[in-house]
């Protein structure tokens, strides 16, 4: 068991695609800082790192020139940066430097503990020259104190006494990665980061930055603890602060050396500089072995409140509990901040933020950590004036059209067919309102934040559709999919506008009994016609749906179109973006990922089970899961169709995508979406966890290969551990009230203690 | 009669707008060379010049970064280039500098003389010190020698006798206009000609210019004619050669001045320096009365051919007749030109060619100078093997796919879904080889040329449509309305394939009457089954037709969308793409431009007479004419369907276009496609000019304003004029075979002479 939170490469990796992974598999990051896993000590200058630190939120301002000028097209965007290098410590043996590219590295271990929550990288190494060496770097990025990040280098001498220097530097001008031979990453150097020179206070070095446009400033601090007998010397070099750490070795015995580095930025505090040094002194007066209690305590309560275990399939296992631990380094803690598509663990998607939060992250947070959905929700609260902007750049009187992808809540989506058109992103977050609130009973935050978004987001649907033949119709948009752009009526995007309008008429009916409405219908000039006009739109809202196949189509003219030419596809074509002109694929019936299915996962009760088996089957034909955010819904469908080995290969797939870094690119950064559809895929898809108005649902199935699988979820207060293997079904009462579950469909007062229950035939 | 072929302008302009305007309207050209009308002495350096001298079909490349990179999208696109400036003449009175912008204008007039095919500036001027003098700028570009441009400075003196001196330069390296205020234009200043040091021989200049991507060289001349007594200097300053030219001037005694300017570049000729030197020295020794005349001839025969008389309508008239000189001065005269939107007369658009040339110059040229139409098909035959590899960008296995704009043969279009996806225009190029060879009965050229654009245009439409309960459907494509983008089964575009599939099969008949088929079908690997497919899906092609409205939707889903809201879009909000994001617009019905309406011009037996009465008037309602290219359509069209008067109105907007700016763009170059049309809506609608297989076909009528209009026209050579007035009708064969007209329905044959008819009621 313990194992699988111990995730280990062994090998001394020199190949320049291990070392770029590496980078993105072993970060450290706690959902304010990232830092990629390069080497303390670098590589040899011919390799590539993309040697990076980040803040969620953290951004400055960009052009994007559009190749012809349209009214409207974005033309600037956020990109998250890259801060100051804090991690590099070179460790000098008399004339010799340690690296892993010279002399003879006897073992190299690398791994990360989810437990612990540090990274550890073990070395045994002989100098050109034979000096034995034991190193060991540890690192930690608290999940207490955000703005920390520890390293800590222990280096035992077997054969070698003399001068041991560290060499450690803190640079203030950082530069995002570019390649100019990819055409999805920067092209050119920029620099948006000026430094001040660096600024020391005793052997702290502290550098303010400021980016060149979004008027954003961040301080960086760095500070060492060192053995007995070790001085410390700091120099300042242009932007460099070098902090040089010398004393001699005696064989045999083990050297501690520990760097600190703090951040503090001007988004969350007055003045970053003031708040850097002060902290970073006072974290140095508490004893490292706390700092590491504290941060186990928090994982200690993170894994009891989602513990997840596979019996039968260790590796899965192991990759399971890697994706939640990545999730939960993924995720901002406050509302300055979201989860970017790679979480903070690379520059792909420019630190974006996309509906992945909603769809992807919030149905596993809701029910482990409500209250990290909570601030997450509260993200897309603080933004929502933007998204109205945004609306009315769109040509909308009233309503938010919420950006498709964005760090500080303005639209930076350049190519609007696959962009901006996704409008679904707004039901995606109003579905993501409706579902906390279902799932927690949260009527406060319902009231005070929840409905305002809501009700925007509801105009927003009112004001762009229109009716035809007294349906309500949606033009022009762009659904999941992004092989499909620009359709009408597509069946994901009206079926949740249908359901957001029906929460702005619910929310209504909450805020009432609270005694809240008057005052929020007052603040945003809601007319009581508009309620009306919601309700008039959700009952006549228009779903795609053929009878002969007993589908629902993706769009309006979806089943019209040729379906793609697999059979002479080659595999090397794959993934089809990266080959084919957006029109070749629009063309054709082809998806990238779910779309259709999608719908049928969150909102199963709109249609008919035979429609969603057969749509299943209808999709999965043409679908490429080129999008990391496909497999895993495929395998939830799948699942509830009775499909459990399709949908074991589903997960199987879902699961592996990083850690195998299967879509090849994981070296940009970890697929948060997908690691978070992983998780839904046991606990939504193999459990059948659903949560609806009409309460709690649970249809676990288990797959062959497995013994048994358990998992822990909260719902309302209550706490539930769900133990599924081949006999049945049990399901414990670990805290708070007694709740129902409707567990096949019938429902199951849990009460005290545990039930046992025999699981129904598969469907 | 004769002043409406003089158009001309008085008094002294000095308004920024009025000078910009001027040097568009006052522009010379004659479809190889353009040259701008700026001021030979300049303006003061706080005034904007676009001075610029052009040459059709010469170009470089420059790039086009998209926002976001996806597969396929164009990131380089050519430009037309300006070239060497060789317009500019100081004049100098002794210490005095002539300019209109100090001293007294006492008398100023611009003009262009249709007939001689010059433009005139004629100035009585007062010096601040008092010398008074008249001075005339003639300038021409010939239609004889296409590489000479010639001015003509014609000086005298009143009450000054002096030293008079002439700095007349020479420069290699012009560069484009460029506003970084206005994003229509170019945003920095790009160097792409680079020049040698000017090279003299004797008072020769001569500059050989290099772009810097396309690979292509220019070299310009320059030489000068002086008075007796005069003396020539040329002096070379880094890339430019001065020659200066002094004398004295004797009160009241005309000086006359020559400047020749010859162009040659290496997409034409091997060695362009040596051809310049050769053919400069060549034209001097030739009488310039001559060279006049030889311009004056040229023209001659054009309006001999071409004559427009409109009676009663003597602004309109005019206004015409100006329209008429400009096309063909924009026309490409050799087929590695073509019609750039703007002629030659500015960079708006950078000079690129579109389906303007098909849509709206050919059906002008077809009928008077089909040698000129021959021409402008011939350079889309030589861009073929471009057209199919653009083709295979776009995942088609065969066939060609025209480029939305171009220079060279490849595609320019930066954004695609209202460039590339507007596949209509291999649709348009596939029209005019078949109105050509109706036209002219040109059967050789078909075999040469026009069947192998018919056949691989019919190539790409059935392998990019597919087939619907039956029915053949063409997907993902933008008709000409780029209001609306990215639809299914847009009207005008399947009606187009429709049209040239049965043409591909038509030409076969053709080509095997003449013995060429086999050898054709053989170079092409034309199977004998892609025929039947040919067949099988223009018999076939669905069309979009709404029974309730009895009109032919514009596509799939137009009827669908709400209307604009026209009451509530204010008058500044025109040009509706100004101030609108593309994707308000695309949700809606609103229309840029005849789409559905340009379908019922041009293929008006595809439907009933009932549907396209009633599509007029429903598109009418919704469209804006932002686009240049519409009010001319609806002109047609309102006069096929007997509203004469509305047909009037149209027609007017459309005369007045550039001579009155009404679209507030002249500046950047005269719309060439509305200049076209305008001539068109009086042939094909007043006079209801249609060539079909079925043979010639008039149905005059004339607006109330008007006495009587005539005009001239050739049908497979025969030279025919027709008169309407308020009486009827007279056509007189003035060259070539007897002619069978169907004269508002009814067959008649133009035999010998002169026939007379009673106009018939409107329908």
């Amino acid at each position: 068991m313990e194992k699988q939170f111990f995730y280990e490469i062994e090998g001394n990796a020199k190949s320049q695609e291990a070392l770029l992974l590496g980078e993105t598999i072993f970060h450290n990051a706690n959902g304010y800082i990232g830092i990629r896993g390069a080497y303390e000590e670098g590589y040899p200058p011919e390799y590539i790192s993309i040697r990076g630190q980040y803040i969620n939120g953290f951004y400055d301002i960009t052009d994007m020139k559009q190749a012809e000028a349209l009214c409207g097209l974005i033309e600037k965007k956020q990109t998250m940066l890259n801060i100051a290098d804090t991690q590099s410590v070179e460790i000098w043996l008399g004339g010799e430097q340690f690296s892993l590219f010279y002399g003879t590295a006897k073992e190299v271990k690398r791994s990360v503990d989810l437990k612990k929550g540090v990274t550890l990288r073990k070395i045994a190494w002989v100098s050109p020259e034979g000096k034995e060496i034991s190193l060991q770097f540890r690192r930690m990025t608290s999940f207490v104190k955000l703005p920390l990040f520890l390293q800590e280098i222990t280096l035992t001498c077997h054969n070698y006494e003399g001068e041991v220097c560290l060499i450690s530097s803190h640079f203030g001008e950082a530069e995002n990665f570019c390649d100019p031979s990819d055409p999805r990453v920067a092209g050119e150097k920029t620099q948006y980061l000026f430094a001040d020179t660096p600024h020391c206070q005793g052997d702290i070095s502290l550098i303010l930055a400021k980016t060149s446009r979004s008027g954003l400033s961040l301080c960086s601090g760095v500070a060492h603890a060192v053995p007995a007998g070790f001085e410390k010397q700091t120099v300042v070099k242009d932007k460099k602060a070098v902090h040089k750490i010398t004393g001699k070795s005696v064989k045999g015995k083990t050297l501690r050396f520990y760097k600190y580095s703090w951040f503090s930025d001007s988004i969350r505090c007055g003045n970053p500089e003031e708040e850097t040094e002060k902290k970073l002194k006072k974290v140095m007066m508490q004893p490292v072995e706390e700092l590491y209690g504290e941060q186990e305590e928090y994982l200690s309560d993170y894994w009891e409140k989602s513990n997840l275990e596979i019996e039968g399939d260790e590796e899965l296992n192991s990759a399971v509990h890697y994706n939640q631990y990545a999730l939960l380094q993924s995720v901002g803690k406050d509302c300055y901040s979201n989860m970017a598509a790679k979480g903070l663990s690379g520059e792909g998607y420019e630190g974006h933020f996309f509906w992945d939060t909603e769809m992807y992250a919030l149905p596993c947070f809701t029910i482990t950590r409500p209250e990290i959905a909570k601030t997450l929700i509260s993200f897309r609260y603080r933004t929502l004036n933007q998204a109205k902007e945004n609306a009315r750049k769109l040509g909308h009187k009233r309503g938010a059209l919420y950006p498709w992808r964005t760090i500080n809540g303005e639209e930076c989506s350049g190519y609007f067919p696959s962009g901006t058109a996704a409008y679904h992103i707004s039901g995606d977050i109003a579905y993501s309102v409706a579902a906390y609130y279902l799932a927690t009973n949260d009527v406060e935050f319902l009231c005070e934040q929840g409905a305002e978004i809501l009700l925007e987001t509801a105009r927003l649907w009112v004001d762009m559709g229109n009716y035809v033949d007294g349906q309500f119709h949606i033009q022009d948009v762009t659904g999941p999919d992004e092989y499909t752009c620009m359709v009408n009526n597509n069946y994901y995007t009206n079926l949740l506008a249908k359901y957001n309008l029906e929460w702005a008429e619910k929310c209504k009916e909450l805020l009432m009994a609270e005694g809240k409405w008057e005052a929020l219908s007052k603040k945003i000039n809601l007319l009581p016609e508009e309620i009306e006009e919601f309700k008039k739109a959700a009952e006549n809202m228009y779903l795609t749906y053929d009878e002969a196949l007993d589908i629902n189509p993706q769009d309006d003219s979806f089943l019209k179109k040729k379906k793609w030419d697999f059979t002479n596809t080659p595999k090397e074509n794959y993934p089809l973006l990266l080959h084919y002109h957006p029109l070749a694929l629009y063309r054709k019936q082809v998806c990238k990922q779910a779309d259709t299915v999608l719908a049928h996962f969150i909102l199963e009760d709109y249609q008919k089970l035979s429609t969603i088996r057969n749509s299943f089957l209808y999709y999965e034909g043409v679908t490429t899961h080129d999008s990391s955010l496909s497999t895993c819904i495929f395998s939830i469908m799948a699942a509830k169709l009775g499909m459990v080995e399709k949908a074991y290969d589903y997960f199987g797939e879902s699961a592996k995508l990083d850690l195998f870094n299967t879509h090849k690119n994981t070296k940009d950064g970890i697929h948060t979406a997908n690691m978070a559809g992983n998780y839904m895929a046991i606990i939504y898809g193999f459990a059948g966890l659903r949560i609806k108005e009409s309460g709690l649902y649970l249809s676990p199935c288990i797959p062959d290969r497995w013994k048994s699988y358990q998992f822990r979820f909260q719902y309302r207060g209550t706490r539930l551990e769900v133990k599924v293997d081949k006999e049945g079904c049990r399901i414990h009462r670990l805290e708070g009230k007694p709740v129902e579950i409707h567990l096949h469909g019938s429902p199951v007062l849990v009460e005290d203690d545990i039930r046992l229950y025999k699981r129904q035939e598969d469907k």
